[in-house]
């Protein structure tokens, strides 16, 4: 062997680092709920708002991803984006709960300390995503809800905003039918699309996961919970290990579904331990902890990120709102179960 | 081979299976809240009370396991004993929070369903674990917080007590000397028996896992959460995955300790993940997740129960309130550190 390539293979090691950090992945992954979403239902003109806003969503968090910034702050860049806008169940044109008002949850968790914060149960915070960040970074606690949470935020110089600032006629209409259902005790048929109304809003959620250049994960998700919800009722979005979880050793995971097989499953903190515990690659670990809640009972989805930016996007509901863009691959927006996961 | 031996072959299978019925250990782990528990803060007259009642909770639930009763019905008549004491903080007896009232939370999971029920941040339930019960048995939902959870009691016919029924002397001087403390900005030293009365109390919690003659594991846990909580704080006590969790084909978790840490590491999911991904032994298991709870920066500990009967009670702190009676092995009582485990 030469002096040369002697050098040359000790130099290898040094430009494989010097090329895997130029080249690591950085990305997002976004979802705006699962459920009954099927083309039958939605017209052109509201399937072209939801990709528009999808997108709108996904460059709003890969901007700051692309710039060096946090994946904390991408997260609640893109969750902002689907707070403000009435066509998700979170934020602004989050469902109604039986009582005619909207009743907001929200966690976050950042993959680099597995610090977290939750809120639920707020009716005057314009976005939840951000108060449950500052219950994680401004106080010693993770989960405060009802009015102590909004104490909280007042205490931080939130502006509070009224409750019909969240309120939209179409999900009152849905508040209106699903109550209507209720009296009639027909509330569990599953005929579609007559049925899309209660069962594709139930489990409307957003949530982003996302990777920075530093390879830091977070995950973060935001709801209004279910249409009709009663008696302070609390889905999987706020619970840590359910709705949201993310560990640089494993993976970030939003997940949006029948919130109470979510918990019960531990949806998110399940497909982390399949790869902290027995080694399961990222998209295998998605769809064994969704199958699970298939056979328990419940439907729904989840979006998944681990540290070398593999994705998945898993869900047994017929469609799940969902876009992904990452530095290695294509941007993708996607709403029905036969587009690209 | 003679036909006798060749008979007894086949009936030998037979035999082990209904020894095995027959000899299918049952029983219960119970605990009273983990923390900085040390023979010099503990008069002999104190201690002795406290054994009593761990020893009377103890027998309550073993007393219908031993009548064939279901773990579920074990978990409540336990914790409900230790409810029902001024010595624990859970139901009457519990901290106050920074308005200077008690606010309860709890949270039961049926191991043979992985149902679950919970209930954070309520006022007037005398038994909390028995409402959380309820939100799993006659509900549709798994958790409700605030005044939703106790609108959602009345409509079972629950009576309300008012919150002075909780609250007791030395927790309201418990609330006095934190909030003292917090004005002087000397909350976080380490001083003992200084900082017994905030470090103890904080994290006292009840908690109870049970094995029934079927073979059924169940968890449940009943808290009044921090002394001088504010804003709504939520710990792991009624976060499913976190303070409890129950799986038969697993373990059942009750966990007691700094709750934000153990909604973080999801404490009661990460020691039956262990055992499901990796095949880790329940003790182990408590250990390794105790250790990472640790890691971060908090403590606490756990009671577990496996399907085999093998038991876990792992703490970081220096005592925990606990106790054992199993079909199989002598029943303890114990608080603190140096004794059997």
């Amino acid at each position: 062997m030469t002096t040369f390539m002697k050098t040359l293979l000790l130099l290898l090691p040094l430009a494989t680092l010097a090329a895997s950090a130029a080249d690591r992945p950085y990305g997002l992954v976004i979802h705006g709920g699962a459920g009954v979403i099927e083309r039958s239902a939605l017209s052109p003109k509201r399937e072209a708002e939801y990709r528009a806003k999808l997108a709108e969503a996904l460059n709003a968090g890969y901007a700051v991803l692309e710039k060096g910034g946090a994946s904390l702050d991408a997260v609640t860049a893109a969750i902002n984006v689907m707070e403000d806008s009435p066509l998700f169940n979170a934020g602004k044109g989050a469902v109604f709960n039986a009582d005619g008002i909207c009743e907001l949850d929200a966690s976050i968790m950042d993959g680099r300390t597995q610090a977290a914060g939750a809120v639920a149960g707020v009716h005057r915070i314009k976005n939840p995503i951000n108060l449950a960040r500052d219950v994680m970074a401004k106080s010693e606690h993770v989960m405060m809800v009802g009015d102590g949470a909004e104490i909280f935020a007042r205490s931080l110089g939130y502006e509070m905003v009224p409750n019909e600032y969240f309120q939209t006629d179409w999900r009152r209409e849905q508040l209106k039918k699903a109550q209507e259902k209720e009296k009639s005790g027909k509330e569990r048929t599953a005929a579609v699309p007559a049925d899309y109304f209660t069962r594709t809003l139930r489990w409307g959620t957003v949530g982003c996961v996302a990777l920075d250049r530093a390879g830091n994960l977070a995950a973060g998700t935001s709801t209004g919970g279910m249409t009709n919800k009663k008696f302070g009722r609390v889905g999987d979005a706020p619970i840590i290990g359910a709705g949201t979880y993310a560990s640089n050793a494993t993976c970030a995971v939003s997940a949006t579904g029948w919130g109470e097989f979510f918990i019960r499953v531990g949806v998110a903190r399940d497909i982390a331990a399949q790869m902290e515990y027995r080694g399961t690659p990222l998209q295998a670990a998605a769809a064994a902890t969704i199958a699970k809640v298939g056979r328990l009972g419940g439907d729904g989805g989840v979006i998944a990120l681990d540290a070398q930016g593999n994705v998945a996007m898993e869900f047994n509901s017929p469609g799940m709102y969902r876009a992904v863009r990452l530095s290695h691959r294509p941007a993708t927006v996607a709403i029905y179960g036969d587009e690209a996961k």
